[in-house]
């Protein structure tokens, strides 16, 4: 599993940083997080390709975080996509994927599903669950969780082996946490030759937020959790005022939660450099990064 | 004059190319024609600044022309920007301004004033008129034509001193072609003092179109014609279909409008390097380039 930060400005684009994207690359499937104006572009040249998008979350319908919805869509009809894509975001997404249908002409090749949510399960597939609270920002917005479910144990070939489950359609059954019938009769529960299950990872988007208690829980033992961290701490009474974070504030957020790491971004454009944001956040959560257009970053799965 | 081109692709990004965007840079003021996706983020890199934007002219609402709009004019207001902006466009550009206004929540700090426009006279202006011409393309879009009035004739001191013209604000009232009486009740007349009217400059912006003459007849001896060039010559067929140009078409209008300089845009992100495209065209017509982002072209005023 990889995230690619695309964008890690706030508000207004700078010449290294574009507008809020992160892309989250997992098996066959790629998700978005925000689609900020230019989102479409970064992602060409981030080499992520179109074809595999399936999923596009928008924390709020601030224009950073929104305005390169339209454009992505388009170009995957100029493209000749064909497979649906759903949009899931705060309450007003459809009505702005539906305004800019209405007003700007084109051809869409493929259905666009979109989704109003609050808090609580935004979609479960059948490997993940993305979950969703409300943040307190200016306007309606969600922080999103993605949230792996656990996977099957380690499979004990040499136990199969023992009961006799000849190597082939059975094991892969087994596997998959289904029972088999050998030829003499005997059924091999699954649980005899798996580990125990494995944990998923969880990965949190904060998109725009100040701090809140729902973060810290939804943020619960996180592989990584991704923060806004727009002001530096000596802003904080602006960022409080603003529905936006300091780097305390998102580490505070990360060390209640217990994160195993912190990453920064939606950097105002006021910094040309964000070493002192880095560098505030270190000192209340060790473990921290500070996104970079393009940064990429891989989950492993947790040793068992 | 400084043409800065900020988006030189045809409806889909790519790493070298943004979508269309031309800034028009003249005294104190900066215009824009057309802003796909991205633009303000161009204009960011090529430090052209907003603060001097005083309109901006978008020839059809398709994606790649137009969705660039709503974030500049956010960003604008995040600046806190007073000055008002003339927006002008085909019909529907007023549905969509007001659209993104609805269903992105932002706070506009600055009044902007939409206008629809079709055929004739755009905007007047006291040094510039901009003209528009309907296009042949799949919807509604227009040509447009900037152009500079005539300059007054230089001014000619030895003859104003003979008057006996004393310098200061008369000298100043003449060469703005205005009459002045002298203490002893002498009137002058400033055709006396100045020289024949200088000639105006003229660039002419087709963003999509086939060929057609009233592009010529609105090119006529333009100093530059911003022609796009979306397919090569052995893709006429296609170009046609989709209300396209190929470099022969665009050499053919630039020859018979008897333009200066022809400049090609609007390329297809098939090209990775548009030297084809220029190549076939400077078969038809000479003096041609091809745009490329943040390319800068000096328009001289016209010798007398």
């Amino acid at each position: 599993m990889q995230i690619v930060f695309l964008g890690t400005s706030a508000s207004i684009p700078t010449p290294k940083r574009a507008l809020s994207a992160i892309a989250v690359k997992r098996s066959n499937e790629l998700l978005l997080f925000d689609c900020g104006e230019g989102t479409q572009r970064q992602m060409i040249q981030a080499k992520v390709g179109f074809h595999k998008l399936t999923k596009v979350f928008i924390t709020h319908l601030h224009g950073d975080h929104v305005l390169g919805l339209p454009g992505l869509l388009q170009t995957m009809s100029l493209m000749g996509r064909t497979k649906k894509i759903e949009v899931y975001g705060p309450v007003g997404i459809k009505k702005f994927v539906e305004a800019i249908d209405e007003t700007v002409p084109h051809s869409g090749t493929f259905e666009v599903q979109v989704f109003e949510k609050q808090s609580g399960t935004v979609c479960e597939e059948k490997e993940y669950t993305v979950k969703a609270t409300q943040s307190i920002h200016l306007d309606p917005s969600l922080v999103y969780a993605f949230i792996e479910k656990p996977r099957p144990g380690r499979f004990n070939t040499k136990k199969a082996q023992q009961l006799g489950v000849p190597q082939g359609p059975l094991w892969s059954k087994l596997q998959n946490g289904i029972s088999v019938t050998l030829p003499d009769g005997t059924v091999v529960d699954p649980q005899t030759v798996l580990g125990k299950p494995r944990k998923g990872r969880k990965i949190v988007y904060t998109g725009d937020a100040g701090y809140s208690e729902q973060i810290v829980k939804l943020a619960k033992n996180a592989d990584v959790l991704i923060h806004e961290s727009t002001f530096e701490n000596a802003m904080t009474e602006r960022a409080i005022e603003d529905g936006h974070s300091t780097p305390s504030i998102a580490a505070r957020t990360a060390y209640e939660a217990g994160v195993k790491l912190l990453i920064l971004t939606h950097i105002s454009a006021r910094y040309n450099d964000a070493a002192l944001l880095l560098e505030q956040a270190k000192q209340d959560f060790a473990n921290t990064e500070v996104a970079q257009d393009f940064l990429k970053v891989e989950i492993e799965p947790p040793e068992d």
